[in-house]
């Protein structure tokens, strides 16, 4: 029997175990409805694939780890990775169906998790399942790993994956990350890397309390003022250009191979209000996907509420959050950060915290097997694209300190799915697309 | 009888008055209470003087106008002014005592507005009534101009003195405003001027929403960022100077008689953290009396609460103050931002809002006449000083521009009076000394 047969006749069974994954409300605080889904996967698991499974525990919620061995002995092991827990669905007066009930509507189904992330959990269970009943077996290792707290920012993966590496993820080449979704041009995408994050706050204090500027305006400095000094150490308004030391160091050019990927991205139109200036498409990717940013997310000072103060603030603090490309060092940049503002730091008026420290992922665009990949999935969707790096951050880096391996991110939801908010959904044809993206992802070991 | 021995035996009864008007609660909210503090003051005066008395109504609480006419057909009218409203005591645990009962406590008088401004304008009317004891009668017209709103702003002073210039207040050549404290030294001071102020509000809009960092990081412009550039169009960072068209014209130098007196001020210790440098005492005294200032009393963009949010805010807002002083212009101030800032405001991304906006005052420091109002106060408090211009704002300008008189502050309360917080009082020696810094003042006109 073909695969495409295979899903036809399955495609009730598909449904219906969506439809009984999502009816589990598996938010990371709701603890029993969290083993529900665990339980329900585990058992999902075994009855296809008489795998073995371990639960993992964390600090918080439990990591499901299958493990399908190859029907001969062979080398190569691969991991596939998603999550079972769900961002809550309190905005329920906006959803036009039960969040936890899946409805088919339109072509789509309509629930909490459809397409984050239990849908595309589902497209690699079952992906696995119809390549196992039609091949009798597989052509390589393959260990599922589930977590739980990815909606929480994946609190524990880290360290779990460390735990694991000595021995239950040894060897393993190869992961794949099933989660986002594809590009906004419908395409499904490969993603070779993402962008990581380095968030610090910087308060400055110049005077113990607040003072009053009838009193003290020309005797004591004003805070925003000074902080703008402080600002130009750090970041060139001229050129738009982040003064850091070593802020840039470790980034190499985009070569012309990845400018003709970057080519063959959907086109952009520039419209936003205040965007910055592009020549075209392709420059506004090299922006998103190959250079840092330098942002500020909040800045504080003084007053702004209700009525007038007429104070000259004691203290400002504001928020940084730069996303990082292959090569930048976090290390790095903190002491440069410390270096630059050395002598405020030591005077004690500047402080700085650092809160987020998640270092970029990039597989490259060299490595011969992504041709195959991608061959893989044009045979179920010819648009694919390859998306060199996702501009935004997902700890993908997990998988290459831990395991040395190399990560591949492949979203089976479609670009509207509306994860976190109201009427979430995957497409119908993308659920089962899926499921052939998995199936024919295994082909390939066979060769 | 001299005037010593007249105050000694009425000690008693100045006391009473004051125990009496402090037990008025003339909060502006209280409506009851502001109208029992307004009979209270009118009948005082009738009683003491069988003077006219007029209420002036405005739209929050009325101004209490007297008129003493001058025994003979003096030429001479001169005005005090004082207000009759105190600030609300919510803080009463911090009270040692009821805040409207007046206690004697090691010498000094307890409650609220026993310093800010009840005790003050009873040391005018008390003073009034000492000299027309001693003399029968008074060398010159005095008016006595008595508020009910200070402690808001003075809302309706402007209006009022505007209105009743043409007839009622027709001719005034010199108001006293007696109201503030002592200098830090515990000197009396003569004030010869204030400087004014002009606040505003700009905020810069670069995104109808904030965005996601991730996603947006490089292509949508940061408007913290974006905001220095504003800032540094109207503030030049390495010299400390506004930059904003027209900020400084019409300032003139400190002449060397200014400087002369400003040398006669108390010595400033420079301890406060990071307080700008000075050489010495006198240039501290230039830069807060006589140079504008240029604050940012507050600053808001994004998000600094609990938790991280990775946006690009899509706006900032500031607020700025200005202490002005004499020969600046506001609304030459105003234009000269909005030209500054005029390509984004015509873009619409600046929106600029104007908040204060009190003229300076200054009579400067060539009348002849000071010497003799500070020799006359000097009679009592050998320490006296004059400073030139008091450094925060008060709207003096207002008896200037309706009167065109000239306009000195004599504070009659101790420095340590603890306005507006809790504790406030006068203490004994002060109030006394005010009853006979005032008799001495009338005795200026009979020359």
């Amino acid at each position: 029997m073909d695969n495409e047969l295979f899903i036809q006749k399955h495609q009730a069974y598909f449904l219906q175990t969506l439809e009984k994954l999502v009816s589990i409300q598996s938010i990371c605080k709701n603890q029993a409805q969290i083993d529900q889904a665990v339980d329900f996967i585990c058992q999902l698991c075994k009855n296809l694939f008489s795998c073995q499974i371990k639960i993992i525990k964390t600090k918080g919620s439990p990591v499901i780890l299958g493990e399908l061995n190859a029907k001969a002995n062979a080398k190569k092991s691969i991991l596939f990775y998603g999550h079972y827990d769900v961002m809550p669905a309190e905005d329920v007066k906006n959803w036009k169906t039960d969040p936890f009930k899946l409805t088919l509507r339109n072509g789509r189904l309509y629930g909490r998790g459809a397409g984050d992330n239990k849908g595309q959990l589902l497209g690699v269970i079952f992906g696995l399942y119809v390549y196992q009943q039609l091949h009798h077996g597989f052509p390589c290792n393959i260990k599922l790993l589930i977590e739980g707290e990815e909606e929480k920012g994946s609190l524990h993966l880290q360290s779990t994956v460390h735990d694991l590496s000595a021995a239950e993820l040894k060897e393993i080449q190869t992961v794949f990350v099933i989660d986002g979704s594809f590009n906004f041009a419908g395409q499904h995408v490969l993603r070779l890397g993402n962008r990581g994050l380095l968030g610090f706050e910087i308060t400055l204090t110049t005077n113990k309390t607040d003072a009053h500027s009838g009193n003290y305006g020309n005797i004591l400095a004003n805070p925003v003022l000074e902080f703008y000094k402080i600002l130009s150490k750090i970041y060139n308004f001229a050129e738009n250009k982040v003064k850091i030391p070593y802020f840039y160091d470790g980034i190499r050019r985009v070569t012309q191979d990845e400018e003709n990927i970057l080519h063959k991205l959907p086109a952009v139109s520039f419209k936003k209000d205040n965007q910055l200036d592009f020549q075209n498409s392709s420059d506004y990717y090299k922006k998103l996907m190959f250079e840092p940013s330098f942002n500020i997310n909040g800045i504080q000072s003084g007053f702004l509420g209700q009525g007038i103060k007429t104070i000259i603030p004691g203290k400002i603090t504001a928020r940084f959050d730069c996303r990082l490309v292959k090569g930048q060092s976090i290390k790095r940049i903190e002491a440069g950060l410390n270096e630059q503002l050395a002598a405020w730091i030591k005077q004690g008026t500047v402080e700085i915290k650092y809160l987020n420290e998640i270092p970029p992922y990039y597989a490259g665009i060299e490595d011969r097997f992504i041709a195959k990949i991608i061959a893989s999935i044009r045979k179920v969707d010819p648009q694919t694209v390859i998306e060199p790096i996702m501009p935004g951050t997902v700890p993908n880096y997990v998988w290459e300190q831990n395991l040395k391996a190399k990560v591949f991110t492949i979203p089976l939801a479609n670009f509207d799915q509306h994860n976190h908010t109201a009427n979430e959904n995957i497409r119908l044809d993308a659920y089962l697309q899926g499921i052939r993206i998995i199936y024919e992802l295994i082909k390939l070991y066979t060769d």
